[in-house]
């Protein structure tokens, strides 16, 4: 089984919080969504820490009931695009929905990205789970979790063409002939198929990384279907090892009998370390943060998952209800398991609404012992790599300042980035250009 | 009729340039289109210039025949974003076309943009002039002059509504009392429109410019009643100063007409100045420009505004010739433009082409003479201020380095800049909410 030797990061910046009511931590500016110093300086703790990437999550609903840094955050292509400018080497990327866009735009602001970065662009491609997307783009209905992913994978077919547009060696530039171009170097897509009919070519060249890095983040049974067919990298999240061993070993098959390398993929489940120089510190800092959050707060939080269910007309301390279908066409993977989760050990609708909204995990505690798991998971392979979140800004601080130097010193994680690109440092191959390919095979 | 006493100014950055053969002069880097490098230093020489906003064109369609700067080249959005990580006072405005974007998106990402830059955004609303733009957007055909014009004007007003969703003290981000934002301050537009159908609100606040500034670049009857209607700046282009005073006056006198203000709309005609310490070098180096371009290349050119027209089948010294309603449902104004040139002065078609494809207007000359015209111009009311363009980088610095301190001497150009945003160095009002005016006004 593939497995890189050196372990990867990505740091999730997401403004005032993943969780309800981090925003009102004494630590975390109050507008922190949309500041770009706040972005900036996750960005520059990253890349201190030769983290691979930083990672901008993104939706297109909002209601009253949305969680705060939703409701008011930047666009992942501009704040990508932004942090281009004021880094030199960590990855950049970031989710943008295959449900509500056009492949030409797409392919061009990331091929854009990645010029700007010198190679740094990573694309999250998702398919928009929540329902409310559609009113926002004038659609009768959102389509449903399979149709949606169907057209992802046409989306990124598309992309991917696009991106090949050009040959690598197809802009000359001779000033004294007169020659920009080599016109047998550009190339027309032409493509005719279920959802797109796109014709290009795109008027963006190839960056030095071939085509920016292509992340999916949908662990259910059409998600890890396009991860192996399609998919660069996965962001994944589990509750143990176990899982998370289960899922890497799948999807490193399915990218195996797609007739791709295990190597090609690289899998990185999300954790939300919370770290105290001792263990008593580090639980002070958890409890900090789930009181924080109100039951109502908690409901309404559990709710989005299920379509915003209204959850308040269940007794608190009652067992978890029975949705039967409810949530099954946005997030399922996530529904599923908060319902077996549930089932398995017979929580409470509180027990469950609260530790939806403040997960605990088991990355807590001293930084050896952050350290330990996470050597244990990678040497186990559940994980090539791990997305950091942190609830509060000083949490990735923390993880870079207490946790990196260790797996530093064991050997099993960088000193220095080995390339420009993020494909350089993930251990990625560089795309072949299908165009140049056929040539070379014909 | 309204004029700024302060001329204005903006800086169009194009890579290898608008000439077409520009890309050959020996100043230019050859892959300039897609070089943050040679960006970054074109927006801070302009910046140091004390410019209100530098400027990023756009197109959505390519082929073999389209000059170098639009065959690869970044995308608005994303060079805009990066420049407003790098830039700390001038305004960022970028080419987005209306026929083929959603609302939703947009309106975020200039928003977003917007919130990075601190209120330094401008989104110019363009209509997609090339047809072939419909083929890498799955359209069965380019909507006409008109209807595009029709969509424009609804996807603007969309825009402008989402753009409300927040009134200004909507966050409220009492951690105390954790109360994140006030409900009854957030609105969803539910708009049902001809062309589109969107129901907010949108995930992203007001930035406190209120709205990024609009700008409208079309000359043509639709162009010029949108930007009566609708738009806080236009960029045109004029031969001279009769035609610019003529134009001028007409689009005050329209926006008056809507109800609006005439200093509620700033008027941008474009120059190419060709600055020398005398006026022999000033020539030396418009000729030195003029001999890059070949004929052949200048066919070319002069074909791709009127529909990529074969101009090669016609004698290069004979009349210029008779075209009909060739490239009136793309570039109409400019194509009109060319042909009632032509007539007028009995051109051959072989001139046309070469003044096409290095048009040498009259902004050439010593610094005196290039401060005097510009104070001719807007002293008689054919300018608010002008989108500088330079075929070659050293253009923009020998005009902030030679021409700005004259204006700045005679009074009528800043020595520093007035605000922190891009509407406040424009003299422009801040839009109010659409549903605060409403409470006021119930």
């Amino acid at each position: 089984m593939a497995k890189r030797k050196s372990i990867k990061f990505g740091a999730i910046i997401h403004g005032v919080g993943g969780n309800i009511s981090a925003w009102r931590h004494p630590e975390v500016p109050a507008d922190a969504s949309v500041n770009l110093g706040f972005y900036k300086q996750q960005a520059q703790t990253a890349e201190a820490g030769k983290f691979d990437l930083v990672f901008i999550a993104d939706g297109l609903y909002i209601n009253e009931k949305s969680i705060p840094h939703f409701l008011n955050r930047f666009e992942p292509i501009t704040i990508l695009s932004a942090l281009a400018a004021i880094t030199s080497k960590i990855g950049l990327v970031g989710t943008l929905s295959s449900s509500y866009a056009e492949p030409f735009t797409v392919a061009r602001q990331f091929g854009s990205l990645d010029h700007i970065s010198g190679g740094r662009a990573g694309w999250n491609v998702v398919t928009s789970p929540l329902e409310g997307s559609a009113n926002n783009y004038g659609k009768k209905e959102h389509p449903t979790h399979d149709e949606r992913y169907k057209i992802a994978e046409e989306f990124l077919e598309v992309t991917r063409g696009l991106w090949d547009s050009w040959e690598d060696d197809a802009f000359v530039r001779d000033k004294e002939a007169g020659v920009f171009f080599d016109p047998s170097k550009m190339h027309r897509l032409d493509h005719k198929g279920e959802y797109f009919s796109v014709q290009g070519p795109l008027n963006i060249a190839r960056s030095k990384q071939g085509h920016p890095v292509i992340f999916q983040a949908g662990s259910s049974e059409s998600g890890k279907r396009l991860a192996g067919k399609a998919a660069d990298a996965v962001f994944t999240g589990h509750e143990n090892i176990e899982e998370a061993k289960a899922f890497y070993k799948e999807v490193k098959e399915r990218t195996v009998a797609e007739g791709r390398s295990a190597d090609d993929i690289v899998i990185f489940p999300g954790i939300g370390p919370i770290i105290g120089r001792t263990v008593e510190e580090a639980e002070r800092k958890y409890q900090e943060l789930a009181g924080l959050v109100s039951i109502e707060n908690a409901l309404n939080y559990l709710g989005r998952f299920f379509d915003h269910h209204d959850f308040s007309q269940y007794p608190l301390d009652g067992p978890f209800p029975e949705l039967g279908d409810l949530g099954s066409n946005s997030f399922r993977s996530g529904t599923d398991k908060i319902k077996q989760t549930a089932k398995a050990n017979n929580l409470t609708l509180r027990q469950v609404a609260l530790q939806s909204a403040t997960p605990r995990g088991q990355f807590i505690g001293t930084p050896e012992k952050i350290a330990d798991l996470i050597q244990q998971w990678h040497e186990e392979e559940a994980a090539d790599g791990f997305i950091i979140h942190s609830s509060i800004p000083s949490g990735l601080k923390d993880f870079v300042e207490l946790v990196v130097p260790i797996l530093q010193e064991r050997g099993i994680y960088r000193t220095e980035y080995e390339s420009d690109t993020l494909r350089g440092n993930l251990g990625l191959p560089i795309p072949e250009n299908r165009y140049a390919k056929q040539k070379v095979n014909s």
